[in-house]
């Protein structure tokens, strides 16, 4: 049978990073790939006894259908502790639950992308939305990373330049996989641009909480009187990915229709995990816990940091980092970054991911690749390092 | 701000129950509207053993990152179970965990559906799905249905008649909303029409297993030498809707074009229900909490059967059933239903789904409605009923 497959799926090609996956199952590869959080910080506890209450006090409310909207005391907490604390959220606002942040931003494009209608995205940025965009057919054109964030004098031409444009997404702290945070005086030029070119901004922001040193900046959400920013939140990076509970805030017109997307994909989120996330939210003492988990981050960056400067010749550099969960190291000038990830994996046993997998024209030149900090032992990421630093050494000789 | 809503979006209207559904959350109401399992079925204690054995265990796990194609025990055990229970699944088919049976309909709508293409459906059907296809820009084409399935001679005409058909939508056990069960002999000729024609079917099979009467009937996939059915299962309705997990059995060459797109909706589906789902299938005796959970609802559709045979003049007629969540019921003709479901809501305090809310086209002449048995309590299920008998008294003098 030759399968009538929609031109969608057709035109998502298998990704380079792929082959590369392929290996990363090989028990003694040492895995630098992975997009994880650090497990050492999951509030096991917390959530076991959290659990243990629900399924005792309320087990069919957790069991049952609920609303497509979300577990309706999550909704309500996480509106006023984003407003509260990050400025997040008007009155023409609302909140969704989502399936992970990566639903919202399935949710928002399927809401707004034509086919071929336009999405302007950092370059590099992440390969889960920019597939997802890909999926809704939508273009894509890179706006290139500046160490501040997205380059606004390209943005700008950009803007001037293409037709349809319906969104603007960016990942402005830690961003992945670059591990840069966009400036404040960025965000605010961003924010005008979109509003002057009346396009909206969809902003995706896993990491925000996971910084460990500096000082925060503000999210270009709470700049948004008129209802032109998409916020992702999510539970993944600061409870635990496996719950899969993420949330939008967005104009109340929009989210009706994300509402009426979700509806025809899952119907809602697990219930439970819906549960969970509130009690951590609203019972325990969540910013003790956050304390906890930015010295748990802080730590491993450093055992990272450490082992960068020590192993990497002085031609491969990489961008230091506040918070996050990636390092982004890039070769000299003439350097075959996608021959240097290969050899990594298959001659030294350890994997890395090639920048080019992050660019939204998958077959461009780049020179870096990216590290994950956050998911091996401090053992193996030393290793790890380690093996990177005398494959270079080789590989630039 | 205008927001510039994608197209497939805009097709989405309102459904014609939401009117209904806004007195729904009047507490004073009886609600005979809703698709919810029978919330004393649920295996709560056996739930709350395993969620508590399995953070006290394996808590990274059920925690951290999954793979898109969902938990390994709960796809082997499955694969193995289905293939020995139901003959489903031959060498070229595969299993992907996902989020409800909902998202197998939205991942196959995605892998397949191009903008204009056909869906054939049973007329009337369930509303989510063909809220999914409309998604997708689906042009749906109803199949009438007959006692014992969809009428296979207008199934026929209409596979010669229509361009760009994709697929056969089917819900061939208990169908929602009818309660009609296909025929062995009609399953036959519907495999072998899609077969003739290259067509695929989708089957969505969600109260296969709450059948309480009569013989089960072997399913369409059981007869799939070709790789031509999408078999959509769930443990919404045999252990629990809120923890959303359902799977799709399908040839493996279609089932990744849905991983890919389920990569890109929500990553994967929420882990601890999982690991719930599998340790349920796997560790506990699930052959008798299913006769247990039928006996429930054997019980609980003859507390229905007695109220609708006592209250309901005969020129009202209903469906007999063998299993599922409803009973499809049909004022006789000449007859408003709109008008009749109105007035159950506004003067009589019950509410139940217009009929023509699960049509392809909800604006054509209906006059049936749905009652769902199972989530009131037997006081409530027989005063409902008996609100509905006094109404149609009213109504049809």
């Amino acid at each position: 049978m030759k399968y009538p497959f929609s031109d969608r799926v057709l035109s998502l090609k298998p990704s380079a990073i792929r082959e590369i996956f392929k290996y990363a199952s090989d028990p003694s590869v040492i895995s630098l790939s992975a997009g994880n959080p650090a497990p050492e910080a999951f509030p096991v506890r917390e959530i076991a006894e959290i659990s243990a209450k629900i399924l005792a006090g309320h087990p069919v409310e957790a069991l049952q259908y609920g609303v497509t909207e979300g577990y309706a005391p999550l909704r309500e907490y996480m509106a006023q502790y984003l407003k509260e604390r990050h400025g997040i959220g008007r009155g023409f606002d609302g909140i969704l639950i989502t399936s992970g942040a990566q639903q919202v931003m399935d949710l928002a494009a399927k809401s707004l992308l034509n086919e071929g209608d336009t999405v302007l995205c950092e370059e590099p940025s992440f390969i889960g939305s920019l597939n997802t965009f890909r999926s809704y057919r939508a273009h894509l054109r890179g706006i290139p990373m500046e160490p501040d964030g997205m380059d606004m004098d390209a943005l700008e031409r950009a803007l001037d330049e293409e037709r349809d444009v319906k969104f603007i997404y960016t990942i402005p702290n830690f961003q992945n996989p670059t591990g840069i945070t966009m400036s404040a005086e960025k965000r605010r030029r961003m924010y005008a641009l979109a509003k002057r070119h009346r396009v909206l901004i969809l902003e995706d922001n896993p990491y925000g909480d996971l910084r460990f040193a500096g000082e925060p900046v503000p999210a270009v959400k709470s700049l948004d009187e008129d209802g032109l920013v998409v916020y992702a939140g999510t539970f993944s990076k600061v409870i635990a990915p496996g719950l899969r509970v993420g949330y939008a805030v967005a104009p109340r017109e929009l989210l009706q229709k994300m509402v009426v997307c979700k509806q025809g994909e899952d119907v809602h989120t697990n219930l439970w995990a819906q549960m969970v996330c509130y009690e951590m939210m609203a019972h325990t003492d969540f910013d003790a816990h956050l304390a906890r988990l930015r010295g748990v981050y802080r730590k491993k960056a450093k055992v990272a940091t450490d082992a960068l400067d020590r192993c990497l010749p002085p031609e491969v550099t990489y961008l230091p980092i506040q918070g996050g969960l990636f390092f982004w190291c890039t070769l000299p000038q003439g350097a075959d970054m996608p021959e240097f990830c290969r050899q990594a994996i298959r001659d030294r046993k350890v994997c890395v991911v090639p920048g080019n997998a992050f660019l939204p024209d998958e077959a461009a030149p780049c020179r870096s690749f990216r590290i994950n900090y956050t998911t091996p032992s401090n053992e193996k990421l030393t290793r790890g390092i380690e093996l990177l630093g005398g494959l270079a050494r080789d590989f630039l000789r």
